[in-house]
């Protein structure tokens, strides 16, 4: 019998590529959304295709109302940021969510524990959007100390253990590994403002750093970006 | 103009009691109440009634189905165990909800974080349900710790605080300091089990634990009790 892990799913390339690496290595997959009230629900359209493509044990989808706490334009009436230069985004951006990845990180743990698991994948990454303070490993290795204080599982002796495969990577690294594991980019979605169809911008900062990294790899993106 | 905290608020005899804490010390209170599948959703109504007269700015109420990951007797199909002797609460209890107080501190420091503030309030305690994990002090601090590490406030430099101000009282003890503040303990609710006029059943650990502080207190508790 397989280890199982929680894998925390977006439908975006990040957690879509790190779905694919606990697969590799061979854990059964429970694949976690959680639906925020994010501008871009259409990445929940994007996840469902990837947990049924990538085949997971199983999906969850969990409702979490953070919308009507507001703070960010991924969930409030702000303006997505568009046709920025990387360099430009070395600041928090306004499309933070605050405290998301340790909503997310809870809501996985208490699926893991209840699974009997200790293993949980995030999809963060401290190179691009180095802005977000969630995504750095002194946040992980504190959220996993955390974890094992907060658990029954935790202080029964057993460790969780946060992966972060994509932590260290370009994304034109975690594209080509993707594609090494036979991902289908065109199933994912990155964009932080798409169109009703579903389409992406192509100038958020989002769609600046997939396109770049499809670009160093000498690789086309599948996605249909307007203009 | 008064600090800002945002305040743990399930309707039972604890978080109220650190509600009306918060309110002596002068905060502006926003009550965060958790709707996560619980069997006893007639905290719920509980809840609503003390934010009305305890007079919260805003009192929010957030789903999450923790429900759906199952594995513990109040969001499950298990039994909540009754006249047990306190001796021998000392496990971690079927009622333990995998991380339970990870997910709600997660939602608080989202909504605190949007508000602006860093002061955040929880009424948790060591004492009764020692078995627990994440009622621990170790737990909190390591909660705060990361708390700092997640947030664009935190990495700017604010310090995050859990305040836990019953964390060291016994039951008597914090009913006796929330009669002191006018608390009228008639509103909340602490039973695991209650009948479906929401009257408590009187004989699980809660109502156990609550009846015995009432009593080492001289007191009556107001609640109208099975049998």
């Amino acid at each position: 019998m397989n280890k199982k892990a929680v894998i925390l799913l977006s439908g975006g390339l990040d957690s879509t590529t790190c779905l694919a690496i606990a697969k590799e290595q061979e854990y059964d997959l429970y694949a976690l959304t959680v639906n925020y009230g994010q501008r871009h629900a259409f990445e929940l359209e994007a996840a469902k295709k990837v947990a049924q493509t990538i085949d997971v044990k199983k999906h969850s989808i969990v409702n979490i109302d953070l919308a009507q706490f507001g703070g960010s334009a991924l969930t409030d009436d702000i303006d997505v940021p568009k046709d920025r230069d990387e360099s430009d985004m070395t600041d928090i951006p306004v499309t933070y969510v605050p405290a998301r990845n340790t909503v997310f990180l809870s809501m996985a743990l208490a699926w893991a524990e209840t699974l009997g698991t200790t293993d949980i994948f995030i999809g963060v990454n401290a190179l691009d959007y180095s802005g977000y303070p969630d995504c750095r490993p002194e946040f992980i290795e504190s959220f996993e100390r955390t974890a094992n204080l907060a658990t029954k599982a935790g202080v029964g002796g057993k460790q969780f253990k946060i992966h972060t495969p994509l932590i260290h990577l370009t994304k034109a690294e975690i594209i080509r590994k993707g594609i090494e594991l036979g991902v289908d980019y065109g199933m994912t979605t990155s964009c932080y403002d798409p169109q009703e169809n579903g389409d992406p911008c192509g100038r958020c900062d989002a769609c600046t750093l997939r396109l770049k990294g499809f670009k160093e790899d000498g690789l086309e993106d599948p996605l249909n970006y307007l203009g």
